[in-house]
Parts: structure tokens; sequence; C-alpha cells
């Protein structure tokens, strides 16, 4: 009988081109924990996704699911999958599901973060986990507009250009921003979906505040305009990590 | 007239062959500094640094000198620097010094951090910089055996075998250590100098104190026997990094 499992998955993508297998030769995170767990299995497996991490995004608490034939203890996965692993992808916890769970679908929502080095000079401890702005922002203004970010909304201003979802409407449960010791400012997202980009289309326009290019009304208008024109930068991918995926 | 310019660098040394030039072809932190000050002076320039960290030792704060025949602000000198290095070595900070500033010589002490991640699984969010360990330590008896290595001793059983050196007598000012939010253990090190591997060598041994493979009284003896054959194992390059160097 084949066993479906549950796992927790930490990695840097900086050297990845995302989760997702892509159709030609480049190296994805889903690749690579398929090729570790082919060798466990002895036979193919197919691994699902909690999400679609983009290329150089980063993952925390990524969760995963797959089916083996091969009976293994839960707590004995990890080092298994660790073993065959490269060291920027980590199996942190394993256990055995129901063979109904799918880790994408009975996802209840997602918790992001977007880290941003607030700083002259970028730092060689982070710099492949941040997104460094040298000018100073105001953070005390970017709390006030994550405000108007909250709650459920039509995000399409925020979607990248192309992308067809049948709602653009999502629900952000949660947005917090922190200042953290060594001069990082995090951006704390939680919701039930995000669209494509939309974090780091988010996280652009919270720069574009702190630095006071924005003002705190214009945002409002720039979410009811439902035109990604009209909202800030992409910020790159290289800041954002995948923090915690919730189930019920 | 030719201006000495003292520096504070950061470098991630996980792919240098340290600090030094070597007399192969291996790349080195003192290199790359050398080679981009020579653009920015148009000529060759020698850099002095602090200390010369081993390869695969990291640096929040190394301090070097040099003299450039060109006369630039302090203040574009890091700008100008980090345009031309890696984006693991940074140039934090640089102001103008008299000719008789050397920053060995002149150096009264140096701190340096090393780093352990006591946890079932290594992060890929610090994996460069920390020592992973599974097996819980217990810190507080690795605080009690600190205060043991504290102030002025002969650290001959502390150093690496076949370094030559007139005294191996070394006055540690501070050992700390503390538990980290995120499973790490900081071992904190303040001295007026240090022999060849003595923090790599004085980590290992308390690492194997909080293993408890080593009682107190044991640690006492090591240090009395001046023997290195005594004393724990060589912890790791890649956990230590040079936090600062004092001037008076």
């Amino acid at each position: 009988m084949r066993q479906n499992y549950k796992i927790i998955v930490e990695y840097d993508g900086s050297n990845y081109s995302g989760w997702q297998i892509q159709k030609n030769t480049s190296e994805t995170i889903q690749q690579k924990l398929e090729k570790a767990l082919e060798v466990i299995n002895k036979d193919k497996v197919m691994v699902t996704g909690a999400g679609r991490t983009d290329a150089g995004v980063h993952a925390a608490g990524q969760t995963a699911n797959f089916f083996l034939d091969v009976d293994i203890p839960a707590n004995k996965v990890p080092l298994a999958l660790n073993s065959e692993l490269p060291d920027d992808i980590i199996c942190k916890k394993a256990e055995k599901v129901n063979a109904d769970f799918h880790s994408r679908y009975n996802a209840r929502g997602k918790k992001y973060r977007y880290r941003i080095l607030n700083s002259n000079f970028n730092s060689v401890f982070v710099r492949n986990f941040v997104y460094n702005v040298h000018k100073k922002l105001d953070l005390k203004l970017m709390q006030r507009a994550a405000k108007i970010f909250e709650g459920s909304h039509d995000f399409a201003a925020l979607c990248a250009a192309g992308s067809s979802v049948e709602s653009t409407v999502r629900n952000i449960y949660s947005l917090e921003l922190y200042a953290v010791d060594n001069g990082e400012i995090w951006i704390d997202v939680i919701g039930n979906g995000f669209l494509y980009n939309m974090i780091r289309i988010l996280a652009g326009t919270l720069i574009e505040t702190g630095l006071k290019k924005r003002a705190l009304p214009e945002l409002k208008n720039i979410l009811q305009s439902c035109d990604r024109n009209n909202a800030g930068f992409t910020a790159p991918a290289q800041g954002l990590t995948l923090m915690e995926v919730f189930y019920d």
C-alpha cells in the first residue's frame, strides 16, 4: 500500500529556477526533491508543493506531499532525504498523512516574509535573503500603509500582468512590519492565497511609500484602480521567503 | 603625498583561502582588496590586515590599512571599493589616519564570535556561518567552563601543533556564551591576541564539555598540561567570525 507523506522543507532559492519543474534544463527545488526521493523509493516519486515559489524565492516552511511505495517511519524521512539533497535544501520534518491529503488544495493560508536590509551597505551574512535599500525608510509610514491592504480586496493592481486567474480577490489576514536588530525591516504577510508576484509588488509599493515617493491616500486609489501600472515596482525575488503553510 | 587609510571590512570567507595572499593561485581576501584598490589608485597597493583569518573564517569587522597616491575623501572609499569587490567582501567604513598607523601592530585586542547551530538540522539561512551540532549542548555547563579560560594563561594546550611563537601566554579579557533565538549558541571571545587555531580549539573543547565528554575539573588540567593532545577538537573554520579589532 502506498503511503502519503507530508514534509516541511527549507531552502535557499538563490541557485534555483523556483519550485516547479521546468521543461528546460534549469534546476528546481521540486526536481531535487523528486531525485532524492527516487533514491529512497527506488522508483519515481511525484512531489506536490503547497506554493510554487518563483526563481530566487526562499522557503523556511514550504510544505509538500508525496506517496512512497516503501514504508519508512516518518521520523527517518528527513535524515534519509537530507543525505541525498544538496545543502541548500533541508527537510525539517515529515509525517504520515491520509491518502486524501493534498498540500496545495488543503492549504488554508500561507505566511510570507519580505526582508529588507535598510542600510548604506549590504551585509555578506544575509545578502542572499534580503533586498538592500540604501535610503532611509520611514517604517511608521509603511506600517500605516500596510493597514490599507489588510482584509479582503480585489488585488488586480498588485498582480503581475499576463497572469490568468478566475478571481483577483484575495484576503490578507495580517500585514505587519517589524524593525529587526541588524537593520532589517520584515514585511510579514498572512493570507488565504496570493496572486502572481502580489507580495513582491506589495513590498515594492510599501518601499516606495517608505521612501515617500507615494502618499497614503494614493494607495487606496491604486487598489481601487485594479491597474497594475499604478502600483509600485516588483521587489526582487531574493528578499522573499515562504515562512509557513497553514492547514485545518 | 601618500595618504594612509583605515578601513573596516566584512567578508564571507567561505570561498577564500583566508586573508593573506598565498604563493599559489588560491584566492584570498587581501588579494581581492589589493586588486580593487589598484583600480582606484592606478598603481599597486599593499593592504595590511589586523588579523590573518584562516581559510573559511569570516569577518564582520576586520580592520586593514593601506596607502593611496590619490587623495580620495574617506567617505567615498567604501563606495569606490565596493563597486570593484565581489559581493562576499564589503567595505563598511573608511577613515584617513596618520602615516604611522598600522592595523596589526597598533591593535590592542580582538573580538571573535564562534557560532554553533545546536539543532537536529542545519539551516539554509545560516549554514555558511555556523557549525551545526546535532546533539543537545548543556549551555550552563559551557558557561561555567568558559570561566576557567578567562584571564591570562599559557594557552599552549590550545595552540595548533607546529606553530612557532615566542610566548604562548595570552590574556582572554572576556569569554561569554549566549543562546540566540534561532537555536544558535554564540561563543564571544575578547582577548589581546590569539594563538594559531586557539579559538577553534577552545570552541571544540567547550563543545565537548557541553556534550558532557569533558568534566569541568579536567579543563584546568588541560590548560596546565600545555599539551595540545589533551584539548578538544578543532571546531570547523566556517563557525568563526572576526567581529571587531580594538585600538587605543
